[in-house]
């Protein structure tokens, strides 16, 4: 019976893209399954609002029970655990903070696994190590199941007007079932491989970022010493070869672009220790494949003396104000 | 004399953007005065060569006589040394390996300022410390002469189409008057401040672009181990915040892009030891200001480790295969 | 019963330090109760051996059979698996290569858990994560057995001639048991308080050494290319702050020193991929307790680069090779 | 007649070594020749009070006329520039803070160069770039005179206290008669080789010991969160190959070893802006020989944080302090 639910769910999957959207949003509650949420946490929370938004039935839980109250008030069903989700849906989305959090809700005694549907469709849009990913995989697998992993890119910001990427990776022929619930929640879904790809994509996305964001730091903190104007050196940088997105779109010297956290003591944004944790999965998963990362390396290293130093709640393009001569202390 | 010829000069500069470009083309060789040349290496040669093909007398010498001839066959007057170039032209540009060469043909026995006349403009476009570049403005100033720097961006390949970059330092009022030499050898001028700040951007985006380079380099390698393909992956990265000018201009991972050094076994292109000495300018420029750099840092040893290990004429993304992890040298 | 044999074989080991020794190795094997070794590898071989040298009759196991012949000829019981192991003998030690085998031998379904007995002493000596040691003592502990680890420092030599140090985790009243058995494999037994503080004062102290030695070679090659004759710069550091186990004792520059690998081309000695490992358990540790390790974490992306470029067999100090100038790649 | 006196002098240094020593020392002052003294900061100052106190006549100078105030009264003669004290003492010390005060010092207007006596001994005790003392010799040769850099180990207690240790380059054949001198100032007086192998030997010992302190202090850091005694950890540190002089000697954890910095919230000692200005030292020479130093390049830039966060004045052990993490600030 899932299976036959499935594979008609993917049927409209595929149909969705050549009908009248006005009919598929006029459409009521009722005529779309359910779909089950594991998480409401900063990001989990208005991912879920917008699977409401766009008329699916919402059956979520989180193990702190405020979480789930402005969901509940928003019509969605909230249940006791992850297995009483899996028993009232089969396409479920799951956004845990870590590792371990991800293997209790499937694996954990009231886990998902415990009474998920064959057929059913797991996405997980946590980020986590790819290993961890795999394993669960497996795990998903022997009950006849789908997995797939699909860490976001974007903030809370981003979860709240739908515009989070998504990096999706698992079997091919189910991308299109997954991509239908992700469209709702993300501006763009790319489908990056086998399970665990999609984190791989991520992981390898923010390390680069890191460093890119660092060496975008240092270097505008070395020329304005050299006596180079910040905002000159700024499009310099973004006309020639030393150009990235952490100089031409979120440049970390306050001053030089508008609407960036830079320009407001680095509030809000990406948290320096969330690119910190961010950086030592791509540690971990550098050092179990043999995988040298210098610089992705110094950068986890350099977040997480910040995190030490008390900017682990700054937005991550404070480093150069980590970075910056702190006049009044230094001396010779 | 040499003062009203430079006054006439730079109005004529002003002028320039305002004249039919066709009528400034046609004047005939005799009409315009010459310019000095001083080193005739790989980039010194086609940039000399792009004076003459616009008009401009050249007076070149260089310490290796051989590297004169070819010019001096397209009809450029060749000295003995730099002090007969100053004694015959009041603009001069200079091409030179390094600081202490520099230092060499300014106030060198047979130097620059031996002969130079007061008004000449000198302009150098050697990479070199911009500690030097300000010395070496003071003992030109102390002539009556004008100085600026103006190191390049682009390598011969620009240099032949007359496609570089230039980034200037010096006092604003005669940049109109160096524009006017500069734009004969490259498509953009870029004024930076003060003397030495050309020299400041230079190094500041060198070492921006090799940071991103190397942890495009580490990125990519990372998540092929992973699992992801490189052109999937270099796509993602392109479109997210990991984007980069290496990651999307200039891929370090054969097969990715096309016309790029790493579809050539790294041939062509920037080398990894011409990429050492800018970082290690950048890094006596930072260790003399106090500014931690500590990925730009990162980023000299790294391609310094890549000198002693064979790398020094492949191009600077080859740090991409220095990474790699040698199969079969594996062992465990 | 195994809860009786076990309070006289603590009591044994106490009375250990007061017996005349002539006496205890005149003992006949039979009066010593059977102890159990899982994983007869290059260092599990010696040390096994070194057990039955000091009258313990040793019941044995690995998933290599080949590996059991030798020890075999000389009078050890080879059993199937570890679970056979454990059901013959109360007192096990384990060397294995890494986490997930010292998993898989413990919790497997041929593992020591499936008929470990009650009141059990288990060592592992394999290096590996403290998390994991934690998590293995935890089952052990619920099947009423101890466990403890007791990584080792020294190599194969020190394995053979029965040298090594053993750094011991766990319940203190346990460490006069494990002493008993360590000290016939070992010159010194150290122990460093709860389980998994082993494993830590092991990855401590080689992540230390690694970054002695890479300093170590650093500082050595740049003051060869300053001038200083390398044997009057290793005395000058070692009568001075410099000073280091890798400077004063395992010199990595051929010629300074004799008898260590540096004069022997890096044969022998301890190899760039097992340094490679535990600087890889380093920073795993380092990161999941969020603790910056910068130059513990440059060091394992050092040894890692060394295993991707040919130096995986080779002993550590080899990094000295690594990072001298390649002179005729030399170029500039 | 200072070629003869230089004469006598060198003859007399060669007799030393046999002469019974109590017969010198109960020699009257007025038997000893004048020595200069050029910088009378913190070193300097303790430094030429020993030479009047083994009978020496000073003649001194400073450019802070309050700096030579106590040397005065002590019997030294104040002169207005290194010029007059050249003019007055074939042998000179100099100890200044940096490159620039050195050449100033040696080739300046008032520059001992302008008064230097043909045969004169100038031995130089700051510490500063190789390439600046073999410039400095150069000149010093041109003049007739013998030039040696004679840089120190120890700080302002072993100045005081005449335990200083001296690394010495220059000609072999002036060893001794420096030596004489530099006796009455340091415990330790260390032939080196060539002029720059003092300062070669200075700055390579200061980097490893950087590197030293900084591995030190992440590996007590880890060992400690892992759960490790820090006494404990120390302890098995120094009996295993981890062992240096900042784990053995001076270690940067609060409570392991009395007398020292750590005990003292990190007063006194050798301050972390002086080991940055070291390590500068060091990574200008390396970039200047292209040598590759990882880990001693992250040292100083990490070492550049400290005096960017505040603990520029702080012993340059306080590295512990500045990566222990701040608990309060730590979320996530």
């Amino acid at each position: 019976m899932a299976a036959v639910l499935r594979r008609s769910r993917k049927l409209w999957g595929r149909c969705l893209k050549h009908v009248d959207y006005t009919l598929v949003s006029s459409r009521s509650m009722a005529s779309k399954t359910p779909v089950g949420f594991v998480g409401l946490g900063n990001m989990g929370n208005p991912m879920a609002k917008n699977l409401l938004k766009h008329g699916y039935p919402v059956i979520a839980t989180d193990i702190f029970p405020e979480s789930c109250k402005e969901l509940q008030e928003l019509g969605a069903q909230i249940v006791d655990n992850p297995a009483e989700v899996a028993d009232k849906a089969d396409r479920i989305v799951t956004m845990l903070p870590s590792s371990p959090n991800v293997i209790e809700v499937y694996t954990g005694p009231n886990g998902i696994l415990k009474k998920v549907k064959k057929g059913s469709l797991l996405i997980d849009s946590s980020t986590i190590d790819p290993a961890v990913s795999k394993e669960v995989s497996v795990a998903v697998e022997k009950m006849g199941a789908v997995f797939m992993d699909a860490p976001v890119s974007g903030g809370v910001g981003a979860a709240t007007t739908g515009k989070l990427t998504f990096m999706v990776g698992g079997v091919e022929e189910e991308f299109t079932a997954a991509q239908e619930l992700l469209t709702c929640m993300g501006a763009n879904v790319v489908y990056c491989g086998a399970v665990g790809t999609g984190q791989a994509a991520k992981i390898c996305n923010n390390m680069l970022l890191a460093i890119g964001m660092i060496g975008t730091s240092e270097t505008m903190n070395l020329g304005i010493r050299l006596g180079l104007d910040p905002k000159l050196l700024a499009k310099i940088l973004n006309m020639s070869s030393g150009r990235c997105w952490s100089s031409d779109t979120y440049n970390p010297v306050p001053g030089v672009m508008e609407g960036v956290p830079s320009g407001n003591n680095y509030q809000g944004g990406f948290g320096t220790q969330l690119m910190a944790k961010d950086l030592g999965l791509a540690q971990a998963t550098a050092t179990n494949t043999k995988t040298p990362v210098p610089l992705g390396s110094l950068a986890h290293q350099i977040y997480r003396m910040m995190c030490a130093r008390g900017y682990a709640a700054k937005d991550f393009s404070s480093v150069f104000q980590f970075l910056r001569e702190d006049e009044k202390e230094e001396g010779q």
